[in-house]
Parts: C-alpha cells; sequence; structure tokens
C-alpha cells in the first residue's frame, strides 16, 4: 500500500477507503469515451484510495497530507459529470464529498438554505420544498449531481430563463485551498469588496479547490405554474420570438425551442410535422402568470407562432430526466452525445446551420439536431445532440470528430463553446479558442498561485502546456 | 526628468503628459480625506506623468514600460471614486483612460453595446438611448464616472433592484494585465469554461490590470415608467414589506427605504413627520408596470404601510444626483461621508440600531441616518451618512472614528462591510474581517501571480502585509 494512503489512515482513520469495488466506482464520471472505454474492456487505472471526509477539517486534513506527499486528489461528488471531469490514472487519491452532507441551516426569513456540498440535488431541493421555498436549479441531472458539484461546473438549470443558472443562486459557500487553508465567503446579498471570490470556485472543476459548503438565495414556491406551446415554420422564426419577448423583460423559467427533428422526434403527438415546438412554463404570483402568458402569446403570435396544446408542456415536465443511458446506445454500437453551446442572438441561425452541416459529414451519424433551452438578453444556447452508428472500431475515433466538428464550426461562427456542462478534459484543447492564449494565461497563472505542484485535478481544464 | 518618462515619450509620443496642471488633475479621486488635506494645505505629491493612450495597444506598452521601470501604476478613470482608489504618493505614472472613448459598436438586434473603457457613464447611457435602450446602471456618480471605472469598482446602480448592478450588465470585457498582455472575454450570454474571468477585473481597482472596453447587455427603454410611495411607521415595518415583495418575485428597479432623519430631512413636503418614506419606481411593458404597481401596493398596505404622493418619486427621480460636494461642508468645518454595507434581511435591523448609536457617541455628530436603496431575494444595504463638526484640528481623526464605527458596528452585526464603492484605501484595514484571512490570502496569490512587484495600484484594496 502506498505510503500516503497509511499516512491518510492515520490522520482520517475509516473516512479512507481502500475496497477494490469503492475504488472501482470512483474511476470516472459518466463522460461518453469512459463508458467506451470501460464496455471495450479498457478499464481505467483505479485510484489509490477514497477519502470520504466527514467535515471540513478532513477535507483539509486530506488535501494537506496529499500536498505534502505531492500526490494528485481529484474531487468526486455525484459522478454524473459528461466531460471527463473526474478520470483516474491510478496515481491519485480521490476525495469523496458523499459524507459533506444535509442542511446545515435553513433561515427561512432570508430565504437561504446552507448545506454540506456533496449533498444530492434533488435531495436539497426537497428539504426547501418542504420549508415552502426552491431552489430553482433543475439542471437534467438534479438527480445524481450534488450541490458542491453543479457550483464547481457552473451548472445550468432547466428553469434558468427566469430564475439564471447556479451562480445566480449561490450567496456564500465555503471551499478548501489547495494548501489546506478555508475561504468562507461572507453571506452577504451584495458586495464590492474586491472582485469576487466566489467566482474562482464557480467552474473551477475541481482545480483549484474543493467546495465544502453552499448556501443558496432561495425563492418562494410559486403560486401558480403554467406551461404554453407555439410551434414556428423554421428555427429563426421560433428565435426571434424568443429574442422579442426576453428583451421585452418577459422571463418564463422554462423557455424551449426544438428543431424540425427534435420536435418530430419528442412531440409528434403535439407539434405539426416539420415545425419547430416552443415550450414555455410560466411560474410566479398567479396574477403576473396571466399577464406573462397572455403577452407572451400576443408576441409569439405577432411573429410566425401558432398554439399547440399545452400538454406538450406537462408531457416535458413529466419525461425531462428521463434519457437513454449511454451504454444502452453504445451497447448498439452507436455513439451519441450532447454538446452545450451559445451566442449572441444574431449568430445561432447560421451557427445552428453549420454545426448541424458539419456533423451530417460524420461517417455514420444518425442524428444531429439541437434545441435551445437557456435565453439570455444577449443571446440563447444551442444543445446539439449527435448519435452515429460508425465502424465498431472506428466509435471513440467517431465521437471526438463529432466533438471537433461542433467546437470549430462554434467558434468559426463566433459561439462560445461551453454554456454549461464544464471544459473536463473532451472541450480543453478548444479553451484557448474560447477565452483567448491571454485567458489561458491568466487562469494558469492563478492555478499555479494556488496549486504550483498541479495537484488538484490535473489534466482537467485547462490545456497542456506547450 | 525621471528616465521613465523619457522612455513613456519614445513609445507613447504626446500621450504623455507632464504639464503640471494636468498633474495636479490627477493625484486623486474624490475621497473626502483627500479633500480635506487639500484644504488644509497638504496637497499630495504629484505624478510622474500622466499617460493617456490612444487604444489597447497604448496601454499594453504603456505597462510595460512602467513594468521594466518598476514604476507603479494608478489608473485614473473619472476621478469620481470616493474611497481613495486614486492617491499618488510621488513615485507613480498615472494611466488615463481619458482618450480609450466613444462607442466602438451598437448592436440592436443582440441589445449590446461596445464602449472603450473611459467613455463617460452618462454619455455611454444617452448614446444607447439614442438607440431606444438603456444601460440601466445609474450610479450616483454616472455624470462623473467612465464605464471602466464603474466595473473596476463593481458599481451599484439606483436602479439595481430590478436590473442588477454592473456585474449583471457587463457581456464582455477587455483588460491588459499587468505584464502587457491583452485578455478580452468572449462575447457569449453564458459560459461554463472555467472560472468567470470578468469577475476578476469587476472589482479590482486597478490592481489586476487596466480595464480598456466594456460591453453591456441592454434593456430596451422602457415603456411605462410609473412611481409609488408609501410611509411607513418605522424602519422594520418597511423593511419588511419590502422583503415580502422583493421575494415575491416583484422587483421594482428604484426601491428606497429612508429612515425618519432622512425621510424628514428630504421628503418632508410629502412625509408625515417621524415616518419612514419607501418609494417605489416600477418601469416595464405597460401591463407589468399596472400589475406591480397594484401588487406592491396591496403588500405594503397590508404591512404598515399608507399611501404618499407619488410626487415625491418625481421629486427623487429629479433631483437625486444633486448632492453638496464635500467641499462645501469641509469649508464649513464639517466632515461628512456616507458609507454602505449589507446583511441579509434578518440582520439589518439590529445592524441599523447599532450603527447608528454609534456613531452618535462620536464628539461633534451632527447626522448619523440611512436608507436602504438596493434589495435582494436574501437581504439589502444600508446607505449610512455621517456628518460632524468636531474641533477644527479633529476633522481628519473624527472622520477616521466614524467611519472605524460603522465598520466595526457592521460587522460585529453579521454585515457585509462594502455593498458598493469599493475598498480603496478606507476600508481596507477590514477587508480580512470581510472575507476572511483565506480571502485575504487568496486574493494576494492572485494579485502575486499577476503583479509580481505588485506595481498596478499599490497600497489599495489589499491590507499591508504584515
Amino acid at each position: 500500500m502506498s505510503d500516503v494512503v497509511e499516512k491518510l489512515r492515520a490522520r482520517l482513520g475509516e473516512a479512507v477507503r481502500a475496497d477494490e469495488d469503492v475504488l472501482d466506482a470512483h474511476r470516472r464520471d459518466t463522460w461518453m469515451l469512459g463508458e467506451l472505454e470501460d464496455l471495450q474492456g479498457a478499464d481505467g487505472p483505479r485510484p489509490l484510495a477514497v477519502v470520504e471526509p466527514a467535515d471540513t477539517a478532513g477535507v483539509a486534513e486530506a488535501l494537506r497530507v496529499c500536498r505534502t506527499a505531492r500526490v494528485p486528489v481529484v474531487t468526486y461528488g455525484g459522478g454524473s459529470g459528461v466531460v471527463g471531469g473526474v478520470r483516474t490514472g491510478g496515481g491519485e487519491v480521490v476525495l469523496s464529498t458523499r459524507r459533506l452532507d444535509g442542511l446545515a441551516a435553513l433561515d427561512p426569513n432570508d430565504g437561504v438554505a446552507r448545506f454540506g456540498a456533496g449533498t444530492n440535488g434533488m435531495v436539497a431541493e426537497r428539504t426547501v420544498q418542504e420549508h415552502g421555498f426552491t431552489i430553482g436549479h433543475w439542471p437534467q441531472s438534479i438527480e445524481l449531481a450534488t450541490v458542491g458539484g453543479l457550483v464547481a461546473t457552473r451548472s445550468a438549470g432547466q428553469f434558468s430563463t427566469g430564475y439564471g443558472n447556479v451562480e445566480d443562486l449561490v450567496l456564500d459557500l465555503e471551499a478548501v485551498l489547495p494548501d489546506g487553508s478555508v475561504l468562507h465567503t461572507r453571506p452577504t446579498p451584495r458586495a464590492s469588496a474586491g472582485p469576487d471570490l466566489r467566482q474562482l470556485f464557480l467552474g473551477s472543476e475541481g482545480t483549484l479547490g474543493v467546495i465544502t459548503q453552499v448556501a443558496f438565495s432561495l425563492r418562494p414556491l410559486p403560486e401558480a405554474t403554467r406551461g404554453q406551446c407555439f410551434h414556428f415554420p423554421d428555427l429563426g422564426s421560433g428565435l426571434d420570438a424568443m429574442r422579442r419577448f426576453v428583451q421585452a423583460g418577459w422571463t418564463p423559467p422554462v423557455v424551449r425551442l426544438y428543431d424540425t427533428k427534435e420536435s418530430g422526434r419528442q412531440f409528434a403527438d403535439w407539434c405539426p410535422q416539420d415545425r419547430c415546438l416552443l415550450l414555455l412554463i410560466h411560474e410566479g404570483p398567479g396574477a403576473a402568470v396571466e399577464l406573462q402568458l397572455r403577452e407572451v402569446a400576443a408576441l409569439c403570435e405577432a411573429g410566425k407562432g401558432a398554439p399547440v396544446d399545452a400538454a406538450a408542456a406537462d408531457h416535458w415536465l413529466e419525461n425531462r430526466n428521463h434519457v437513454p443511458t449511454f451504454r444502452e446506445l453504445l451497447e448498439k454500437g452507436i455513439v451519441v452525445d450532447t454538446i452545450e453551446v451559445a451566442a449572441t442572438w444574431s449568430r445561432i441561425p447560421a451557427l445552428y446551420e453549420s454545426v448541424v452541416a458539419s456533423l451530417e459529414e460524420v461517417e455514420g451519424i444518425l442524428v444531429a439536431s439541437a434545441h435551445s433551452s437557456h435565453s439570455y438578453r444577449s443571446g440563447t444556447n444551442l444543445y446539439f445532440t449527435f448519435a452515429a452508428r460508425p465502424e465498431p472500431a472506428r466509435m471513440a475515433d467517431t465521437y471526438r470528430e463529432c466533438w471537433r466538428r461542433t467546437m470549430e464550426a462554434t467558434l468559426a461562427a463566433g459561439g462560445g463553446i461551453a454554456h454549461h456542462h464544464g471544459i473536463g478534459r473532451v472541450r480543453r484543447d478548444w479553451l484557448a479558442a474560447e477565452i483567448g492564449e491571454g485567458g489561458v494565461a491568466l487562469l494558469r497563472s492563478v492555478k499555479r498561485a494556488l496549486d504550483p505542484d498541479d495537484l488538484l485535478n490535473p489534466g482537467v481544464l485547462l490545456p497542456d502546456a506547450d
């Protein structure tokens, strides 16, 4: 047994696990390429140990032991990441936040709930709902992910157009830095006290510290929830309607526009063929919901929108988190993934066309489609889905080709390569194109300042140095 | 003439100014203590030169020359800062953003306007208004400040409760780092591509780089603007009404609650004596404004609010940026300042009481009052005003004592010491109490990584190292 494991045992006792099944379960997240390699029998190497500290002091202790021993540390939350943010190479200690669990405090007057970073997203949401609140953050992974993981990956939720993304919902956080020191940002509604230090951890993907606690600024459970749907002749006219109502200040929490392919695949019972479905869910005080329903409908119909039975929205609400596992598809020889990008409104239609056209050139391509699901005053995202059935030996290559084509076409169209899910390993070769060589150099400087030996989740986020 | 000035001249020619009046005009911002020292004849030393680059390349050139010569650089925007963010000690080069001026691009479809960092705030707002938009950011300093300065100080605007603060309005920015390299963040509506690098510069107060360009995500000019006002028997009942409507999702852009003293001082024509005035301005689509007026009024009246003539809101709108200059008051022997702090709702009433009680113990105190002017789901700010007429020799000491008392009472009540205006020099001794020793160490690491010789605005933001 490695020296570092003994040292961790001496400090953390039972919190240090080395059972084979535990090591095995913490080798990776649910990145498609990891699934594929496992299926092909090329299981990646196991970590040295899995440490499950019960508190912040335990996390600090673990980081200090590993730093002294110069052993890399990979933080593991829910394991639901899809971009290769967790993937062991054989010499690491995995730090699981599993036991940093549960509600630490809830203040109903301030609408603030504080959770251990390892708390499951859905457990957190249900907990605040019992007190009449909602976090309002509904990533598709909510039943798998931890609140710390949602912060570390700058997660986007399905209700983001009205409620914002995770960075808009976090009041304060606690993180242990690579040297074992603890940062707890002040629980204040807003500050001008230097750069906002929460933002270093929102999107840090385990490279700058370990998030140990997260406080959310809550909303009351909505008085009313109402769906409505429209169909448009094409993506462009749907996007134009969305742009108009969002810029006018109408921001239903859920705004989703599907291309003709996805509308046909998922909403054939409601949406006429070859049309684009726009699905809206309005929430809030009853009178506000009524007004917003009406005004948004008027703007849609003033465009080229025609009403669709709102049952399509109920259908989505019920089924939104049911997706086939990657493994089911891989076993059929199909590689599949989703890729989220974003751009200002003007760039979105051409970006959509060029990404789809580029994906359609891939050998064995079955599906190349997209929907928009997170809108802003300045633009929106596109959530591409691709599926291909290549020669069995070419599955990984085809997967990488689809990613490369999507990243390159997005950048050529002036888009941003990562609306959500993060950079991980799958996007890191394009990070310099996203944030510039200057941005990479800046991020590298910050990383080196905090983690000079590159021990926290090495190989993730930053591209390899030249 | 200093060697560095010659070197700057060789590279930047006429952009390097050393006329006495120019040097004199760039010694400091409008921090009260600087005004007082000037008045008392203790004018601080002048900088070596003022450089006014015409473009980003010129800024980079200036920073590189100064870095090689190890000469400190103080960035100067509009000079309207009130916390001592600009103050020369005699050996610095001042970098003025004055010529980084004007609109670079405006996209009416995306609602995005890009400005040189030296553009005056009101000029920027008027420019977008000509195109039917508003930035929606109305700090009291709007006629003096530059857009780059508003970003560098994490400025809050008077319409923030509905529209957010400067960090919610910036789409992307360009900054020159201390080594002369250029960062331009991607103009994308949202990204999960590592930590949000804009956030390092929002609040950096000139210590991490020079902001050269700022793009704002705009709103259309509102269809309707309507004010309404209420009076409450005390601050607590007014705060409670505000909390209820903001948490319910009603967020008028302007929400201001004055204590009984300020209500009497500023609104005696409308507000009954010894009552607290709540002043609201609603904006947006006509129907939304009508609904919000009604629903917010109902929540105010369900509390202890009673209506006040809405003319009080018009009065505020017209006079909101007319304030006596510090100098007028100093010449009368009065020291005065405003101090903005914030806290979660539960902490605000006690925070108010204890700050006021502590200020009232100061010798010669004339005024110790506050209003709330920026609200959030989790809490609000308090904007304290103090004025005192001490023995003439004790003006500076009294000023510092008022600050010390406000900072200490705020921290003791669990508040954050800086809602806006920044840290500068006046708050830096309390930064560790605000963000913790861990936060200061983290910020210091980042600073050292980017600016190892501490050349960018030294003496600001970070407390002196032990």
